[in-house]
């Protein structure tokens, strides 16, 4: 896609036409025009440098500023002259535009691009020449509604600057809101800008002025991506008969392990295979047309190029979903691009849809289905996997064998030839056994519909995403200050907080706000008790506390008090409540026992005990579960140390209130969920 | 402390004095003579209010700058004297201050405060009226040496504002570098300053200018703390006789639970108690007079007030070490404070030494030593543990008995009222069984003393320090930038830096980063390969390598042909080397076997591995071992998930490499340690 920029008189005019103001200029060729319309525009002026190849003016000394008085602009449009055939030989000269110089006032930028995922984006923040070096810059996808470009606003560090900063009075927010909505329309509604900078963008007491602006086209019409709504019917997810294509006895073999997970499927199970007579047990058909029932599922795990065969005799026999697992398409190039396009539209004709493929398959741990080749499969639960890595499914199913959590559903989106991330989150979204949705992406292709989709299902159940590729390695270098801002990984972080998704960085942190989610939803604000046995991490967490954004609460006196009726001396006296180091469950329970009756009064109990020779984790965990049952409260645990808490442990898992073996992360986790109800509630 | 701020004339004369420059000035008091000083000082000037009452000049409208002629000055000293006198009605007006108005530079804070732990400290950083917005400053520990100036000037993100930022000439640094040195020691060598901020300090192409100043004394002289050296034996750590008085056979009493910890004890081992006649198989002793041989170290266990009087006992029995576990002192409040000074004062009589009042005890595993009352033993290890809280051990040593580590020594500091920080460090620093050292950290009382063994100690073994109390709850609000800047916690954060002590977030990072260095002393750079079974965890591999800045390393040519003559033609020919998900332990021995025949290109290698049904983890662990065993590099384990991966963790452990069951943490960790590696090797 070949690109223009804009040349500033251009650029000047396109903004102007949609009510932004710009300074009056005009383009000079001789020093003698430059004084008459330095004159005729009135002092100060500004000169700068015209060039369609000079993209950072004042790099190259093509910018002079302050010009009071006729003598001024003669030496100034010497100087950039001079300045720039020095340090730029190469470059075409149309001229030097004379401006009139806007008074100072706070400088921000808008910038707008392309993504290649999420279409157009916009962003906003600090401008001037230091916009790099501040990055406190908000992005979001467009189109946006004015209540998101009032929070895109007050979202920067430097938004005190457009409050009124040490004594200065307010700047125009109104109409900074009114410029930025404007902005955002000329850039979405265009079918030819492709990136822009204004930048600086001068915000005044009263009103605005755009002193410069980088803006690029393209020769093409841009058409924004067609968000297509498939209609998926959930019921294709929950067969009532499963087929597995190339099931097979040897266990080193995908079609061993799949048909193996399977056995405990209660439905009709059948494996086929020409070469085979019989499978752990089971009878195997030649063909899917030797099967005598219906086919709702067929499992694919034979190679690539028969793939096609095998999809048709699917279609025949009036197979509902296909999951192929078999690699061996457009992930290794052209020729397999071509053969999953064939198979692709196999499927389409006989109404199949697919999974995959170059997956690992789907698990549904309440429906007994794990149609993987996984070497483990993991218990029922009420999170929802949806993932583009098998090798992340299969650690985390490992994971939670040992950990003992479970899933709803499991499922790995391959290369998403025919249903992608839309359609899976749609079907987990409905998915009665699903509380809370977890992503892993890689890259999202029709990022337009993602948004759309998850933004429906974020309204209905929590979703949290982790997203690979943050890493700038290889990442090309941007033309404009809003590219280098707003790289890939930038957008999908803007796109996932628009739609209302929680990002994690691990794996591990998004499992754990997940499971939190999924276990509780009574996080209605951040005011937090935390009642301890250890001073030490009294301490710790309200270091915690305050970085992650949780409020521990002043205990009114009278509650003191009653605390100081029943606790020994030594006790805290404030909140972290430390009960010290001889406290036994018994004493955590009369404490819970006065916080269950003052339950308006906070919104978060961390109940934090480390081993000592008198607590009895269990009796403890016990005392955490009664105090759970009469709130509408979240009661986190945090049984800190090793062996001595694992009854303990066991006795909270048992009654899915959640538990960190580690402090920092229990605020992390509670401050991650807080942060996303505030921001969106 | 009663404090003063120095009028702006009295700052500007100081800061000559020291050969800083500052604007030509002089203080006028009415309109008449601000006319002849500016003529005389020459246009443009700088008209500001001066008086002793009014911190930030400009919040109240005592500044008017770019004074260009006489009708400007009259109506400038007009204009402040009534804006003044509006906003701030009460204050006293000195007068207005003319000052030559310097032309803009660069402009930067240098800033000094007193903290209460650490004595004098100097802040550097980006300054204007941004300051407190940027919070892009540096800090230091005073005294500094030119080096480390260097370094804080490098510090900050604004530093490409000084080597010259897009197009600009470089600025000043050597004369920067000079005037943070004059400032710091004209404030070091002070005993009345006590507070300043130099802001802004115009940074030019040639040369500096301090355009304001404030700068507060007292009244009273400070000295800075003493630096007593105590000269501590190791010898006394290691006795060859131990008594615990108080020794019980109830349980549930402390004195009970010491004493069954020493039962291992291989030297003579006595119980003190005078009610009782047995105790565990062992003979009570009345009193320490009452027992035969001598006795190196006595554990008392016994209530606080008659402490005193057990202590005079030991002196006259020869005792060289004290372990007062007892509470009951300095922490209830004045009574407590006298009885541990009079306790104190016995011992030092006696030549005891003391660890607590009030303390867990102290563990020595090698020497079959715990003199606490931890319910559980921790295994000999490599690890010393040095700890102001109790219950940060208690839950340490029950996670070490669940992850299989040990220890060399831990120590519970408790009151401190003999024994400290600072003498601990040098017993562990000589300790041969110590490899690296974990602090936490809630208070140090003389941070100079503290500063100073620290450092000596972090040149011999690795530091790394837990500090709680970051909230800025109850931080009582700050008169100067310098004190917003520099909080309490940010000054032991410098300290730490200064002193090469690598600082953690949370008890598990800091274990996890003290075991690495302690298992593993070979990183000698951030060049890293990345070799793995998962193309999802490749690129989460190089999220975080460059999150925590670890270089992913691009593999020549020659090798990459070299590894695919063996590979399948899957594998992702590039570092992270994706070995793809079939790989089998083999597979992986053949990339180890070509890595160890280039570990000339790389200083640390993570192996990364997911379960799957053909990788054998317990044979994959193996040959990391081997892999270890063959290369001077770093080797670290992600044997990612959970129950599959349990053999090949333990053959990991055994042969002390470390391993991570998260990825994100590997890299977090290494990158910690090579942070700590770069800024101070």
């Amino acid at each position: 896609m070949s690109r223009r920029m804009l040349s500033e008189a251009e650029g000047y005019d396109l903004l102007e036409r949609y009510g932004i103001p710009v300074p009056e200029y005009k383009i000079v060729n001789n020093a003698d025009e430059a004084i008459r319309i330095a004159e005729k525009i009135g002092y100060p002026v500004v000169a700068k440098i015209v060039s369609p190849q000079v993209v950072h003016k004042s790099d190259v000394g093509g910018v002079i500023t302050g010009i009071k008085n006729k003598e001024e602009v003669e030496n100034a449009f010497e100087t950039i002259m001079q300045n720039v055939r020095k340090k730029a030989p190469d470059v075409d000269i149309s001229g030097i535009i004379i401006e009139k110089e806007m008074p100072s006032g706070l400088e921000l930028i808008i910038g707008g691009k392309t993504d290649s995922s999420f279409g157009k984006v916009i962003t906003f923040g600090l401008g001037g020449k230091l916009v790099e070096l501040l990055k406190d810059v908000s992005l979001r996808v467009l189109p946006i509604e004015m209540d998101e470009i009032e929070k895109m606003i007050r979202e920067i560090k430097g938004y005190v600057l457009i409050k009124g900063y040490r004594g200065e009075p307010p700047r125009d927010e109104k109409v900074l809101v009114e410029t930025i909505d404007k902005v955002s329309k000329l850039f979405y509604e265009s079918n030819k800008l492709i990136e822009f900078d204004i930048n600086p963008l001068m915000l005044y007491e009263k009103g605005v002025c755009a002193v410069d602006a980088r803006i690029y086209e393209t020769d093409e019409m841009i058409l924004p991506g067609e968000i297509i709504e498939k209609e998926i019917s959930s019921r294709i997810f929950y067969p009532e008969s499963i087929a597995v294509i190339g099931a097979s006895s040897d266990p080193d073999k995908v079609g061993y392990a799949v048909f193996r997970n399977l056995l405990d499927f209660p439905g009709e199970l059948y494996a086929v295979n020409p070469k085979r007579k019989e499978i752990l047990g089971h009878e195997v058909y030649p063909s899917l047309a030797s099967i005598p029932g219906g086919v709702d599922l067929a499992v694919i795990t034979i190679p690539a190029p028969i793939v096609p065969e095998v999809m048709e005799e699917a279609g025949k026999k009036g197979v509902k979903l296909a999951v192929v697992i078999s690699a061996g398409f457009k992930e290794t190039g052209e020729e397999g691009r071509i053969l999953e396009n064939k198979v692709l539209r196999i499927a389409q004709r006989y109404g199949i849809r697919m999974i995959g493929p170059n997956c690992l398959g789907i698990i549904l741990p309440h429906k007994k289905i794990n149609a993987t080749f996984d070497p483990a499969s993991p218990k029922p639960g009420r999170l929802a996997f949806i993932s583009q890595s098998g090798a992340t499914i299969t650690t985390v199913v490992d994971r939670s064998l040992q950990e003992d959590f479970g899933f709803s559903a499991i499922i790995s989106v391959g290369n998403q030839a025919d249903i992608g991330f839309d359609e899976f989150l749609k079907f987990v979204s409905d998915d009665a056994d699903t509380k809370s949705i977890i992503l892993y992406i890689e890259e999202i292709k029709n990022g337009r519909a993602f948004m759309k989709v998850i933004g429906e299902v974020a309204e209905k159940k929590p979703v949290v995403a982790l997203k690979s590729g943050a890493s700038k390695r290889g990442q090309k270098a941007a033309s404009s200050h809003t590219g280098a801002l707003a790289g890939s990984y930038e957008v999908y972080m803007a796109a996932f907080k628009q739609a209302k998704v929680i990002t994690a960085n691990s794996l591990k942190e998004a499992f754990q706000v997940g499971e939190l989610l999924a276990s509780e939803d009574h996080l209605k604000g951040n005011r937090a008790i935390i009642i301890t046995n250890a001073g030490g991490f009294s301490v710790l967490a309200s270091d915690y506390a305050e970085r992650y954004g949780i409020e521990v609460i002043d205990l009114p006196k009278k509650l003191i008090e009653e605390l100081s009726s029943f606790l020994t001396p030594e006790w805290s006296h404030e909140n972290p409540m430390d009960l010290v180091g001889d406290a036994r469950a018994d004493r955590y329970a009369r404490v819970f026992d006065l916080m269950i009756r003052n339950q308006d009064m906070w919104d978060v109990a961390f109940v934090v005990a480390v081993p000592s020779a008198v607590l009895d984790a269990r009796h403890l965990a016990k005392e955490v579960v009664r105090f759970s049952n009469h709130t509408q409260k979240m009661i986190v645990g945090c049984l800190l140390g090793g062996n001595s808490m694992k009854g303990g442990v066991l006795v909270l898992r048992e009654a899915s209130i959640p538990n960190f073996p580690e402090l920092e992360e229990a605020f992390k986790t509670v401050g991650m969920h807080w942060k996303c109800k505030k921001v969106y509630d």
